[in-house]
């Protein structure tokens, strides 16, 4: 039986749920998977770090009272010491899961190149390092031979990436859409109800589906790092984010949302990027009043989707959850499957090296 | 470099396209999968059929005359010969794409059977095998160490069976759900825009979305055998079409189709499969009323989709052709990618029996 020992970083919600993942149905998901998981540390902000290289005892972990941190366990510590964690862990996997910071990405850069120079491989559900180093930590992650893998970035748990990635070979993929933030989307069908826009944003804050400060999911930037992502991963593109031109909700009227629907076209927050004829790349972030029967005009609420332009087939388009906590979480486990699926391919590639 | 040398079988429109994609980009595909595809075999019932050794020439057989046959090839004959081709063509795949018959599935069952038994792969887009002999094509497929491959059976060349099979790991699906028939969902959208059933039949026929006798679209019995697949594949379960229970479009009147859009939805023809409680799996094709925020109230015109409800991720839908040549052509290469990227695991478990 194989077995991948797991460093945490970031113990707020979606590696909690990872934990309890692993808690709660970990037998069930070695006898279906093949192989055993085990988390040998973990750190936090808040909580400090914790190593325990035969395996930490996770419900002890998830029963912690607030407040409480990891100083009593064995192997405990008040502080984080990310960067002493990651190189030392004994841990296959380094699972990223701290805030993203749209700015520079740190620290979770700096969390992903340690553990890619030490060996070990990495998943991470923050759009941070992906769209902002992504070219970078792939390369460290080869000459390393192992993986850099990030599915949950884009749709959280939603298969985007590994579906463009597996699904479509001996196709050409012209182009990408998305609508990549549920807030956004959430509001503007609020607004397509008669809401103003500032009334649909209270609604979404009481909801929990918008933030305190919902800058970010309104006027388009957590949307343009998700763009840079599929831009470069799909279409093989190199752009950061200021290539990535965006317009969000607030250049949208309450007069053109009830003239849209009066035309019968809806207004989505639209992340795109597609291939120009020669050959490069264009993305941007914008409202957009689509026709009724385009693919992603029926994605209502917070569900987030994916429509992908195709050569042979058209349009095809992937919706589902783009956010949640298990949903990320689950984002981690098909990042680990993955990896455990390519063993035997990377044990090559480093032996090539 | 690795070569698969195909038998078609049916020279109709899904392997005329395959033919032209392998002749027209056979480099590109070659130079992009690692692999050459070379066909060695054809037969159709009109045509008859042709066996070289050394590769039929595509160019010539694609620019045959109205009414000629195989007779003046090399290695032509001007009877299909099906049981002597498929045996003892030097093929490696055998490229089933003969109609679909709905009750006995032959004799296209026997074209599997015998390729099968003589260790050849079998890809085929014909319900009538998957369906009604799924299970026992499958197993002898195993006995023999090759592979039993129908992606495009459900919806042509949109990646739904793989899609379930390697994307979902670790999650329990509990259902799915699918607009699994573009002539009836067009009908459909045509009757909302106040045409009357018979008025929309004539139109779809007219702009080739509807055969001469669209009973079997209309009616429920194309999407019953595609919830069979459904049912077996994607929930393990042993169904046959008896087991699917069923009622068309003639159900629903124009009167209710208009007091659903007063309500806010839309009326779908459902194909559908869960798993109840206790472990069984119920399966049906009816007519259903969808709230508009229902991931396939909005799969309009011909497209169709698949929505699987997963415990981890809630309902993951998939849209895209569910028809068209070149679409279902795509199919079959991507069983015969499928086919090549599980080649290591097949020796191994070829040599395992």
């Amino acid at each position: 039986m194989d077995r991948y020992d797991l460093a945490l970083i970031g113990f707020g919600g979606v590696n909690r749920a990872l934990a309890e993942l692993i808690d709660e149905r970990g037998a069930a998901l070695t006898s279906e998977l093949g192989f055993e998981l085990r988390v040998v540390a973990i750190t936090d902000l808040r909580l400090g770090s914790l190593m325990q290289a035969d395996g930490i005892d996770l419900s002890a972990v998830l029963a912690l009272e607030p407040g409480a941190n990891f100083a009593p366990f064995a192997g405990g510590d008040p502080e984080p010491r990310n960067e002493y964690v990651i190189r030392n862990t004994t841990a296959d996997i380094v699972v990223e899961a701290t805030f993203t910071n749209p700015v520079d990405g740190e620290p979770a850069i700096s969390h992903v190149r340690w553990a890619l120079e030490s060996g070990k491989h990495v998943t991470t559900t923050n759009k941070g390092p992906v769209a902002l180093a992504g070219a970078e930590l792939r390369a460290l992650a080869a000459d390393h031979g192992v993986r850099f893998e990030h599915e949950g970035a884009v749709l959280s748990g939603t298969p985007i990436l590994r579906l463009a990635e597996r699904m479509f070979s001996g196709l050409r993929i012209r182009g990408v859409q998305g609508i990549l933030n549920g807030t956004s989307n959430y509001v503007l069908g609020r607004m397509e109800a008669g809401l103003s826009l500032p009334d649909a944003v209270a609604e979404a804050q009481e909801l929990g589906y918008a933030e305190a400060d919902p800058t970010a999911d309104l006027e388009g930037s957590d949307v343009q790092l998700k763009v840079v992502i599929l831009a470069n991963e799909v279409l093989g593109a190199d752009l950061t984010t200021a290539d990535v031109s965006r317009r969000g909700l607030s250049t949208v009227s309450a007069a053109e949302i009830a003239e849209a629907q009066r035309q019968g076209r809806r207004w989505k927050l639209i992340g795109d990027a597609h291939r120009n004829d020669d050959g490069s790349v264009t993305a941007s972030v914008a409202p957009v009043a689509l026709p009724l029967d385009h693919p992603l005009a029926g994605v209502s609420g917070a569900t987030n989707a994916v429509a992908f332009d195709t050569d042979l087939l058209g349009t095809v388009a992937v919706s589902g959850p783009g956010a949640g906590r298990v949903e990320t979480a689950y984002a981690l486990l098909s990042d680990v499957i993955a990896i455990h699926a390519g063993r035997g391919a990377l044990i090559g590639a480093a032996t090539d090296v």
